[in-house]
């Protein structure tokens, strides 16, 4: 049975696994000195079209965390949305791999920061005190599936820079934004003003991690040192990274990400017509977020669905994989229905 | 090519990969809250024979850091032997995850901590202005393909125990102890007084992910806190997990160890029949330590062969893995030979 | 010219003095192997009532949070009020020291922490993606000058106890909520379950210094090596530990502090009286909260009054010292009522 | 009783002290934003000749380890003596304070450091596993009482620019190098191409209280708020600055450190004079190092003198503070000189 509870709960795409498999092939080097990490490399800095650093890590957590740590000190501080990850569902990572840097939430529309908001927060205090600001990060697409679009981006970026700041972006999600804007991805990451990003691979379809990659090369400096003393070195790297190769081919990526944006919009269209219940943000990537009626909710759960209450945003939260099918949203949308027609 | 650099050059192992594909089916709850995650530990929990906590992470790093974390505070030292991995080849892990926490490197035959060695480390210094021994690691095999005995081990336990101290165990080649030793699991672990253990999965053949095994439960508190904190909570845990129980199926994982550890000798044996270059250690695992001469070593890197100098250790590393060939043996031997006639 | 902005504006009272300049006599012991230091911590036991453990520390940032690391790990959450000094004014320390524990801020009338604050933060989550609440932290008196009774630490104290957190008192202005409550020092601390204070010595008119108090003192193990690692353990330690005799005895320590608190009475009648300023908070301890009309705010500035704007707590604040005279209060009074006038 | 334990048995030096209660005057701005700090980080300039960056912070253990944290990253290696303070007595403060940096300590004679030395431990490594070498830390006068010259210095500066790493300088006893010497601070620092000084102001004669001294200001970015963060920052900062203003004015700092070297040395002819027992290292600074018969050791530490025996540096330790009178030397040679009749 397919749920809706988070896009890391479907297993390894077709093309992920094929790669997979074809790199099991005999003795190869290890900590990443390796042909299939280093087509994969080569291949991102194509997609990005620019010669930009990437490194492999294990997950989101390390990625983001590890990222931060490279762009500020401990008594620095990070800006970020009151709802992004790094926040709320880390469990204190990014200060862990920074020894301390603070993070200044701030409130913004749709999951959103602004460069008003950015501002705020950079004037509220210059005394030391306080931790000084230095990085600002963007979660795209956001936590609420919202996307920025690359003048949001750019106007955050020329904020940061206004005021010393680097521009971060935890991509956990990033191709369903590429998909939904239908752009090319340096148009959504450094043409846009990004510095680092964390370029999500569990989410979509590979077993395990992530990339982080650096558009501005000098903040790299020391990163393989960086993941390693941090843990985040595989041994046999080519599986880490030649999953990548599978996706990144034929742009398997960009198309799964369309599909499980494409579900999510079945979803939400299917609830504003048969339920009335509207979507709480835009559906612009592969989250449906919505308010349900107790009664309702009780009754999903009863009948197995497994999903998110994102108490934060408001409302329950349904999350399309890359493998999520038609039938899968369709059914929930008849359970809703039929739950609804109950409840009335 | 099969090459003698690292165990870790070998890829996935037929039962592991089996296990792998398996579990890629269909949608399955994230970061350990899945039935492979629960099966294999319940599997090493009889494996053991004891009910011991067990968490799995990314790699060897991680494994022992976090371990070691869990065992002492920043003002906190680890007893280690001089060779040992997380003093030479962490790039400062422990000291990063404990947040400075120190290694108390000492000396000891065959790669080997000794009670003695011990007791002069903890009765060196009392004051504060030192860090204060609280934990002894000891690596099973050892970093020179010894392994120590039970005996040895509970001597070992015994006397970090009179001084207050726990009892962590490297375990990246625990398997191949075992095998070497033909004992069950638990002897050469709690039983001889180990607390927690780092079982190592990569180099029996995983694709990534190592094992946390703490026998001593009150240990673990809040230890999933630890990782996840630490970016190493897998959100498709069942990737790492799932590996594991094609390898415990069946006794797949001490084949593979035997296998190794029996390349290791018939290198051995080869090196001391034909070439007169006796090993450095006994030959108890699966890595075979000689002093090579310097147009032989030349001669071998020429041909093509890759591995380490090792030259804390005095000579030259062959390790064998578990797909290690006695082909392959056979035609580094006859390149040794080939090269020592040549130079004779 | 005495000022209002903060009560560290003080310099050293005549009784610490005294007896830095006894114990600056010959040779003496380092690291606090000293008579002065003995004898300061046994009296803070007879002052305490109690088998105590005491440290002497260099400043508030430091005893917070060393206090603070020695009650969790870096994934465990702290709980504290929003106006907490810990999170708004040390920089980050806390996550510094604990190596990047979490501080959860809540809000509650008059600068207070409420059991059902707390219960509403450890009950709002319990996954592993969250840091795991492990300490309530208090400040008696509070940032806007009020004071914690009795029955209002207890029950705090007692919801602490029912979830597993332990309770820590920022006391940098204990002396003024003892003096507020006449009280005993016990009954407003360990009687109260409170696990660890931070007794404030620099705003009582010591030149540099703090005391760490642990009445569990299960929970001080090798806290001296803490201090050490961390850089606050004083070579000449009889200097920081000497003046707290001096305060000590004759009980100086708490006619400064009754004294402070009467000059910020002064202070607040005063206001109220001349002005019709109500003071924001109760005026318990030694600081008084206003709000002023912008042009009052400006003309006491040009006439050379240094005060803090405390935005987040709604006011202008004027904190009175050990040394305030009541001269400067009623030249303070009397200037605003100037200003007052000439804005009417 | 006088003793030779350590140069901070000594209590507060007459200038410092006057200092200290001249600024003991009335209300004064905190943390540092105070007439007598400005005074004499002005006064540090002058006497250093450049346009240097100064903080003050409350000892040596924090004086070092910011420093160094603010020269490397947690993966980064700072190499230093195996004789340093930093690694044998500061209870792995560096590493807590850099959050995992690695001290790789090199021998050498004298307890100095060589170039050859660190090229050694430079070359050694360049894979990723080990952390990758950024700082050398050098201590001046050294922990066995030589004294680096500045040609020593600058061809280990030399050195370490060749290798990219930065030049830190633990001045504990920087005094007393420079009384050695003869020469300006700033031929035995910048000039001599040190980057950072930590320049010691306790065994001086202050009552607590290092500076760092930058004098490449780009290395000092921030490093208020690190100090901050760290628990560094001094409220009432004037009680640490203003001493120094004492001793620095007519040249007190330097006559202190002279006539502590003229006591060690009046002990080293003593003993090398009435005893025959030679000083293990050149006597250049305040310290004498001597191997004692047992008989003699236990004979004074019977009549009560106090002193360490600092077993890595192969005997007794005897420190002259600046307090150190001629008659303690010669009552500490005579009983000496009597011990060694009685055994003879």
């Amino acid at each position: 049975m397919q749920h809706f509870a988070s896009d890391n709960y479907a297993g390894i795409c077709p093309e992920a696994l094929a790669a997979l498999l074809a790199a099991n092939d005999g003795h190869v080097r290890s900590y990443g000195d390796d042909e299939w990490t280093l087509r994969v490399a080569d291949r991102l800095r194509e997609l990005f079209e620019t010669d930009c650093d990437v490194y492999f890590v294990f997950n989101g957590t390390a990625a983001n965390s590890l990222a931060l740590a490279a762009l500020c000190q401990p008594y620095h501080s990070v800006i970020c949305h009151q709802l992004a990850h790094v926040d709320t569902d880390e469990c204190g990572a990014p200060q862990f791999f920074s020894n301390g840097a603070t993070l200044l939430a701030v409130s913004g529309e749709q999951g959103k920061l602004t460069p008003e908001a950015i501002v705020e927060v950079v004037t509220r205090r210059s005394d030391i005190h306080y931790p000084k600001p230095k990085v600002v990060t963007l979660t795209q697409a956001t936590e609420v599936g919202s996307v920025y679009r690359p003048d949001e981006l750019q106007a955050i970026a020329n904020t940061a820079r206004a005021y010393g700041l680097r521009v971060h972006m935890d991509g956990a999600r990033f191709a369903n934004a590429v998909a939904s804007l239908g752009l090319s991805p340096a148009e959504v990451s450094w043409r846009a003003g990004v510095d680092v990003l964390c370029f999500g691979g569990t989410k979509m379809g590979l077993p395990v991690g992530e990339a982080v990659v650096f558009f501005d090369r000098k903040l790299s400096d020391d990163f393989s040192y960086r993941c390693k003393q941090a843990g985040q070195l595989a041994s046999k790297m080519r599986f880490l990274s030649a999953p990548w190769l599978g996706i990144l081919e034929n742009g398997a990526w960009l198309r799964h990400a369309a599909h499980a944006n494409a579900m999510a919009r079945r979803l939400a269209a299917g609830l504003a017509e048969g339920t009335g219940l509207p979507a709480l943000f835009p559906v612009q990537a592969n989250g449906v977020f919505v308010r349900l009626p107790g009664r309702i909710e009780a009754g999903l759960r009863a009948r197995g669905w497994l999903f998110y209450n994102f108490i934060a945003a408001g409302g329950a939260r349904f999350m399309c994989g890359w493998d999520t099918a038609p039938e899968t949203v369709d059914r929930l949308l008849a359970d809703i229905r039929e739950l609804a027609a109950e409840s009335a």
